[in-house]
């Protein structure tokens, strides 16, 4: 038992070394697809990652989360089956000099990597009703992405590289996997040690799309008011965030 | 211009301060409802949140995100209004004791918290077909969630405590906020500094739901398979990091 009254809050400050420690995972996090190791994951380090996905928030409390952690190359083997068909299929869509940049291009590491995990939601795990999701039924599917993106940065600060498989199609991963309704796939994630993370998106650096000024997406009280006064200042400081995140300085440095 | 290769890969080490930083945001986080100050937050601080979510992974690069930042206390009332029916038809979903519970939860703090923030995709930003969506049409949303949580983490970082508001039927922020389609809104978020934060999560600590032992949603290669031996030694330490989180203690502590 826990000895503390529940209700109880306390005082848990942040240092400049820890604010430091987020902002490093969040800026250096990169969607891996090429850099694998095949070195093993220590389970104490799995452990922390799991853990630190587990404390996503979640809509009504719900955890709706579950982790398929993925080794048998068998498996991985059929849903990289399952990739490549998509794959085709995708690259279709695209015409031109997109085309063949998207044939180029690297988009999964599913059987380089030691470690396949998937990540799911099961819509049913608390009942019909669920405490916050009765107007938007989306809210805990995007419970199980809180808990991807914690992974996601967990992984990261403990070095390893992750990547979101997304070109595969929706009847793959329930039947290789064997996931019954109601619980659906949110996330295909690759994961293990890397030979190094790129600087900056792949897509990114091979011009597929680019970074957008962040100043450009603010809007001050209502949609489109993006010339607002009360987002005047704020928009001149994130100029120049945006700045010095492009020379790999993390913003909250300039004031240590 | 940027005078390093754009393909270039660093060497970003974590060392164990930089881990603890991340993984103390993670476990610190919290929903906040109820602790709101009117202290205004200092647009440097503001800044580096956006900048933090602005830094999500997306599909295919696509970015569909925008923040309206709301802090009008007309608009803020509207919004409230819309929170009041929904929260009122959604009681009525609920009988007896958890009615009883429902009605005693504080559930948002849109009036009192300086700053709300809707966070929205843009499902249109980078026309029809998107690189990784043409499977799934749902990951630019998921892309618009993981940028909420890292804007949620960085502002517990900041020591800002941050709430969603999903409880407004869908028509209410398109409505109120104008957001034109095929904008969608994603999270409707209160954030401001805190008199303090719970030290567990509201709805376990009203037992609204318990807290899910982790390692009863681990399964080994394909679902179900729990008791898979491959797993099993993972298990044990997802059981002994789950009763250090319980006392309060983050994980990596223990290799220090």
């Amino acid at each position: 038992m826990d000895h503390r009254s529940p209700a109880q809050q306390r005082e848990v400050h942040f240092s400049p070394a820890d604010r430091h420690g987020l902002y490093k995972a969040i800026f250096n996090r990169r969607d891996v697809r090429g850099q694998f190791k095949p070195d093993p994951i220590p389970e104490a380090v799995l452990s922390r990652i799991l853990l630190a996905a587990h404390h996503a928030p979640s809509v009504g409390f719900m955890q709706p989360w579950d982790f398929v952690i993925v080794t048998d190359p068998e498996v991985k083997r059929r849903v990289h089956a399952g990739f490549l068909e998509a794959q085709a299929r995708e690259m279709e869509l695209f015409s031109g000099d997109r085309k063949e940049l998207y044939r180029t291009l690297k988009l999964e590491g599913i059987m380089e990597a030691p470690v396949n995990i998937c990540v799911t939601c099961d819509r049913g795990r608390t009942g019909a009703i669920v405490l916050g999701r009765t107007n938007d039924m989306a809210m805990d599917l995007y419970s199980s992405v809180c808990a991807v993106q914690n992974l996601w940065l967990a992984a990261r600060a403990e070095g390893l590289g992750v990547g979101w498989v997304s070109i595969l199609h929706r009847d793959v991963l329930p039947g290789v996997l064997g996931i019954p309704e109601p619980v659906v796939p949110i996330a295909y994630l690759c994961m293990g040690y890397v030979t190094g993370f790129h600087e900056r998106p792949e897509l990114e650096t091979a011009r597929w799309l680019p970074r957008l000024p962040l100043d450009d997406l603010v809007h001050g009280n209502t949609w489109g008011n993006k010339d607002a006064p009360s987002c005047a200042s704020l928009k001149e400081h994130l100029r120049q965030d945006m700045a010095r995140a492009r020379q790999g300085t993390i913003p909250d440095k300039a004031e240590e």
